[in-house]
């Protein structure tokens, strides 16, 4: 793991740092709290962001230090790896990871952003950053929101879940039908294990999912379409509380707003 | 005044204007919180910056809507005038206006930041936004740590005034006298009043001055140097709060962790 930068933010430390992984090099970055070693809430972040943008523009960093969190951030694809047309569009190929195992070639040589993120970053960070091993949240935006409620269904990794504006259908919405094609192929069978609307129908996450939409987001009725997944927590008996925000966008300006009853939410299952 | 964008931000609106101003079409910023009208601190960026930097970056509107202030930014040099080598050096030309008016060619056909801030932008957001035209605030970064403590010594509009990490003494260190040379010519008897250090020997500011400064920034030693400034405002009786915050840097992860006492500082001189 290589040091890429180290400096202090609210009496802690916000860190970047590079590793070769079994994907290629990857980029990710660390907030430590002033007390350690914190349980880590994992930040995942939407289409074409770094692991630069959540650390830079939420301003999850004083609620993190106050509530004694560590935060983690990766990279939304990896990067080195090249493949043709994977720079073709925003919302395909790089920066657009999706937060799954790629089945379909080229992509599944090194698309793999699920395992990457539940198994070899986890083992990485709580290994080499004084980081909990016990227990640790997710949380992400949009493409990411999608990452925090599959990871979250999908494993028993995870204490504390929550989304911003999350894509909770992708089976169901274009987004989602692109990178599904793309990444998983054509057989709609395989997408449902990657679909957190499918998912909790199945088997439902220990503990309360907080979900934060915006009205305003102009991605609302086309990507996001929340209420399909409030359905099939209906439905299945998973506890959610979903708020939507009247006049909110799809930015980081939304995000700011609601970061801190988020990080309260994690805070509550994991100190 | 053209509208670029209007987001909801923590019960406030977080705009990006532009409009055609003496000095060309400029692009500005400002956050106005529930409640209006609302006295607005000036938040001057630094070196490279843009209208949108300390907005997206800072965490600063979730106090400033919390203390019911407005915010406003604008960009750091005209953007449409174009001269040789202004984009040669990331210190000069583009992106480094210093917040003063030029007197030497070519700059001194556009760069006249002071009076676009003091003049131009405070009565178009005053006219233009609900934004109170009885009273603000100016603080600043770097450059515009410089922008904020001359600004507010060389006129009677500000009741508040806080700098991070600012440039004091620019005749006195490389930035600044790379910049007075060229805007304003080789006769150090023109860079005084651009010198918040020689500016505080002739008069005061009428009221405590906050200055917030990293020990790990590293530019202290060679372009901030602020105990040039703490020995002029001891010289002429200037209250001043210099504080020394132990192993911070120069970024943007000092700026959000000490904003939220500077918007205190100004909310105690404007509310």
């Amino acid at each position: 793991m290589k040091v890429r930068s180290e400096q202090r933010c609210f009496g802690g430390v916000q860190g970047y740092y590079e590793h070769e992984s079994a994907i290629g090099p990857m980029r990710f970055s660390a907030f430590l709290p002033a007390k350690t070693p914190a349980p880590a809430v994992y930040l995942l972040a939407g289409l074409t962001c770094t692991e630069e943008t959540f650390m830079a523009k939420a301003g999850a960093q004083r609620v993190a230090a106050e509530l004694g969190l560590a935060l983690v951030t990766c990279d939304t694809s990896p990067r080195q790896a090249r493949f043709p047309g994977d720079d073709a569009d925003w919302d395909f190929g790089q920066g657009a990871g999706f937060y799954l195992d790629a089945t379909q070639a080229p992509w599944s040589a090194a698309y793999k952003m699920k395992t990457y993120v539940t198994q070899e970053l986890k083992a990485l960070v709580e290994s080499e950053l004084p980081i909990a091993n016990d227990r640790r949240g997710i949380c992400g935006h949009s493409m990411g929101g999608h990452g925090a409620l599959t990871l979250a269904l999908s494993t028993e990794l995870y204490q504390s879940c929550s989304a911003l504006a999350p894509i909770v259908a992708p089976s169901q919405v274009p987004w989602g039908q692109k990178a599904f094609k793309g990444y998983l192929g054509e057989d709609r069978a395989q997408w449902a294990a990657h679909d957190a609307t499918e998912l909790v129908v199945k088997k439902q996450f220990a503990g309360k999912l907080l979900i934060d939409q915006g009205t305003a987001d102009k991605f609302l009725e086309r990507e996001l379409r929340p209420q399909l997944f409030k359905a099939a927590c209906e439905k299945s008996g998973q506890p959610l509380e979903l708020n939507l925000r009247e006049g909110y966008d799809h930015s980081y300006y939304f995000i700011q707003t609601f970061i801190e009853s988020h990080l309260r939410h994690h805070a509550a299952a994991l100190q």
